[in-house]
């Protein structure tokens, strides 16, 4: 019987190519085939980061799999499900396949549902860490998100944002969707005090943009946009 | 007159030396020195974590510097600026600088205050972002730390743990010193209902362990031990 192949999820870090681990290097380098989550490969940013990154990428048979977008929960799972079947099949024929992902596999990351599906299908399944969008914005501004002592909390654009605001420490917001407004509605009014307000868009990417303080805050949707509002804590003083 | 140095924080990754990122290598092979944050360099987990995925790094001049454990700010602040003081010389001097840290510079990094110093000194400073222990640790366990709709809390040991029980989604314990009873006997008595529990102790490095559940969790003190407390979310269902 022919040994069963592996199933990788590797994070490609949030878009410059630099930021890419040793080991996702060589995972894609050594692996049989590349999994996409993306229609087509010529726009599957994931991927272009990739062969950025290491020519190998680029020689390598992929395969692309259009992820559900929809909202309802039986209908996404049966789509879940057949993209799975297909995975799975590859790993059947013994082929070590790296799924690539924007960031970290463990963050909003598609990933998170093959890897619940190859464990009840009993393949076997790794992660492969990447940098994550809003450490990457860290950096690209030099701030740090926390100090000792403080807290650091990471909001999806679901969440109750006010509720959020009110946490102590660093608040950032992922992916805030049609909420940008809102939380610049909020921060407006008073929210958060006199805490540092910061975006950053498209990070490590063309297109990118930084936004400083809640004027500059931008109210339009954008799909890869990291707020970060920080608050020092004056208990760290003393840490 | 002389073009000043730069000074790089780089963060070097959890542990695996394969986790560093293409560009922390880089910018250590092009730096004129190396900065450590340990009075000596063969006890500095950082510098040994980069000369392991990085040659040159062992051949590098290195500066080692003993950070201050005192809690009095005062104190602290003055050897923190007499530490600084050392590191603009050597940016002065025209020496790009590499100062090594552990994760990622702008999370619970010694780092974090050397920045600060270097802006209020008008010094050219950036970070070179690193993976950090907890993205490590969730793929070491294969976990996702959030889908769709969820939060993450990063919870240091100075926090009130019984608070940031009650928080939704991942909450992330960092560097729990000596409060590993105080979470356990938390999680014990019902807080966080039935969240999956995982620890991990020296994620990729010699002497790593994984624990599972509450009855595992370690209560003892463990300088690199990142605790993940994981409800999923039911609302997280429809997304």
């Amino acid at each position: 019987m022919k040994k069963k192949g592996i199933l990788y999820g590797v994070g490609v870090g949030p878009g410059d190519p630099e930021l890419m681990t040793l080991k996702a290097v060589r995972i894609i380098r050594e692996s049989d085939v590349l999994l996409l989550p993306s229609p087509v490969k010529e726009e599957c940013r994931a991927f272009r980061i990739a062969c950025e990154a290491c020519r190998e990428a680029a020689q390598k048979p992929v395969k692309c799999f259009s992820f559900p977008m929809t909202t309802r929960k039986e209908e996404r799972d049966r789509q879940l499900d057949l993209i799975y079947e297909q995975i799975s099949a590859l790993l059947e024929e013994g082929l070590n396949a790296a799924f690539l992902t924007i960031g970290d596999p463990s963050i909003y990351s598609t990933f998170c549902y093959m890897a619940d599906r190859a464990r009840s299908y009993g393949d076997e399944v790794r992660m492969v860490s990447g940098i994550t969008s809003f450490t990457a914005s860290a950096a690209r501004l030099c701030l740090p998100l926390s100090k000792a002592g403080e807290e650091i909390h990471i909001i999806p654009s679901e969440s109750d944002y006010a509720g959020a605001l009110r946490l102590s420490g660093t608040r950032i917001f992922m992916k805030s969707k049609k909420k940008g407004r809102e939380l610049k509605e909020l921060l407006s009014s008073g929210f958060s005090g006199n805490a540092d307000v910061f975006c950053v868009e498209n990070c490590g990417m063309e297109g990118e943009r930084i936004y400083r303080g809640i004027s500059e805050l931008p109210e339009d949707d954008a799909y890869m946009r990291v707020a970060i509002i920080r608050s020092e804590e004056p208990a760290c003083a003393d840490v």
